[in-house]
């Protein structure tokens, strides 16, 4: 059985506040076999007092060796298994920028490419990675196209990359991408891997028509192909599922759109882990359950950048007495996913999880890292435990079976 | 999701080279309460050494308290799940002999029993263990046994024990044994459990008639049954589903053949640890991933001889140096199942792991034991997972969605 489906059912009410504070790419690496991961090396007099009286373990994203991405990481947080319930490239690309996507739109990822004008081949995927001024000024032009019977939003994204949105009743996705993967060969069309969609399919061809025409002059962004064209899933929401009263404080889009998508109110909040920390002091009483995520963590790892993010860490850590003095029932401090900064990306390694509540196995002389946490009492699970186990630390899970 | 397909499709090709060193029956219990393993007892420096700069974790073969055979064993550390796919016992039978089996063959494992020859029941379902000399000289005279239409193996095996193939388009397995597992009644017939394998059915039933004519003078062998009657599964090839250029080295002929099952090269070695690591010098430049098996730690498991293995663990772990002068970016040590000498048989017990890469978070003062493992940074996983943590290691999986 779904382990959502499940929960759904054991659900009771109770008079309790849930925090998941969640850095992002918070699991590290030594840099030397003897060394300390970030965390490790952190100097976190906070969160080692909270671990002194937590549980600790390692939770696994999705199974070990798999590396998520943000939105199957987030998803598996959620509780939601990411094998299951997957959310398209196009839509997260939307997410990303802060698209507010509805029900009725189709998204897509699209990537200016540089295309032979004779023989119509692909010669560079990325354009040679053109400056986002000039993306900014192609997607102006691409405005100008019009559909029938739909509402096309075209938007800007970073160096070569734009989103596309057509909006309309009867869009469908079961949508194949126009790139091909390597250069040399001309673009694929969008075809329809399902009879529904063949409609929406031809629109999308319709508009990568009009778009070639338009770009047949901007070498080297000559050409454009979509990719994970995909409708926003239709997920449980999460404050039905846990019946919680759920608010998201994050200051990145992407995330806030991950959270608005399983129903989460999105807070208004700012741009540091400071605005963060107040904006949930403001809606504390509002809520029973708080996602909190801190980027920094994510972005210092993949620019290989030790120290920073041992800093993001430290200052995390600092807001934390501000957090507790809440006086939350249930926090559960990990990350989405692995980022060490030996690595510089997103990696498949287990993430130290500190789950704080008054009824826990603590560990004496514990401290919050990754070895400590190898070692804690809640052993090796899976992300998609930890709202079940948040829930039951709450007092809002009944018992399963007579 | 199975595993094998998500790996299929993460899967990336990389400059780096996978070593998966097994050591058959590796895992073991101490002989007393405050005592040590076999692995714990053996001097192994070399891989104690390596053991400081790697993960370590305790690797369940299927789950907890099922102890496997041979062939889900190996299935297990390849990254197939044993209890989606398996391998007959038949065509294990033919693999452990040695015996070249191909996809128009259909294996079983006989076993000569005595029968009453008035009543035609079984009156001793291994034909007072006969020795194996007597076993391939009755192999012999059913050698004269023929079919219409298909070709006709017979190979003894040991004591009481044989091999019977057939061969031919358009047989199919979907059969049932004849032992009836108790004396006292007669043999069963072969029946086919779908229609497509009656004909087959009926080849078996027929080459049975005129065995048991052959065997009616042979007493206490005057009889035979078949178990295990199948066809060699249709397994995904390791070597595609991983990208990885594949070589087996093993001196037992079963190993050989379900490393040849799952598409590996099978690499031509001698009959010690030591032709073995000159087989994989010599062929290093080839290959992307070596499976490297050794034999003797489950035989002297199996005999109950704890010192005998250790000493086969310390004659591995002298060889350790040669392996990782090698420089492998990726070295996993398991066994694919525990045979402890105190249990003097395959067991359920997890399997102790080493993962070396550098992408690790080793243990200060780790040893490579049962008990450090278990206080390891991989923690509790299964063999499952063991392909995709060496291939996440050696950066050879994309990350799962965006």
């Amino acid at each position: 059985m779904d382990h959502l489906k499940l929960i759904g059912q054991l659900k009771t009410s109770a008079q309790t506040k849930i925090v998941l504070l969640i850095m992002d790419g918070l699991g590290g690496l030594p840099l030397t076999p003897d060394g300390q991961t970030e965390l490790e090396a952190a100097k976190t007099p906070n969160l080692d007092a909270l671990a002194r009286i937590s549980d600790l373990g390692l939770s696994t994203p999705i199974f070990p060796g798999i590396t998520p991405g943000s939105g199957p990481g987030h998803l598996g947080l959620f509780g939601y298994d990411p094998l299951n319930y997957q959310i398209g490239r196009g839509v997260l690309e939307a997410l990303g920028i802060g698209f507010d996507l509805t029900r009725l739109d189709v998204a897509a990822r699209g990537n200016f490419c540089s295309m032979d004008p004779e023989t119509g081949v692909i010669t560079d995927r990325r354009a040679g990675r053109i400056p986002t001024e000039t993306c900014v000024k192609l997607v102006n032009m691409l405005r100008g196209i019009t559909l029938p019977g739909v509402e096309v939003f075209v938007e800007p994204v970073e160096d070569y990359r734009f989103v596309l949105v057509l909006r309309g009743e009867h869009l469908e996705d079961g949508l194949t991408e126009t790139d091909p993967q390597k250069t040399g060969v001309p673009p694929l069309p969008v075809e329809a891997t399902r009879p529904e969609a063949e409609k929406t399919a031809a629109l999308f061809n319709e508009w990568l028509s009009q778009a070639r025409a338009i770009l047949a002059d901007q070498r080297p962004a000559n050409g454009a192909n979509l990719r994970g064209l995909a409708k926003v899933p239709n997920l449980p929401l999460f404050p039905e599922v846990y019946g919680l009263r759920s608010g998201a404080i994050a200051t990145y889009p992407m995330y806030r759109g991950v959270a608005r998508l399983v129903g989460m109110d999105v807070l208004e909040t700012g741009h540091d882990i400071a605005s963060e920390v107040e904006t949930l002091r403001q809606h504390w009483d509002g809520y029973d359950f708080f996602f909190f995520h801190v980027k920094k963590t994510d972005s210092a790892g993949e620019d290989g950048n030790f120290e920073a993010k041992v800093h993001v860490i430290e200052e995390l850590d600092s807001f934390l007495p501000q957090i507790m003095d809440l006086k939350p029932d249930v926090v559960v401090v990990t990350g989405d996913h692995s980022t060490p900064a030996k690595w510089k990306n997103h990696s498949w390694h287990a993430l130290p999880v500190l789950l704080y509540s008054q009824y826990v196995r603590p560990t004496p002389q514990a401290a919050y890292g990754e070895r400590p946490c190898a070692a804690g009492s809640l052993g090796q699970i899976r992300h998609i435990d930890l709202m079940p186990l948040a829930m039951a630390n709450a007092g809002r899970l009944v018992k399963f079976g007579a």
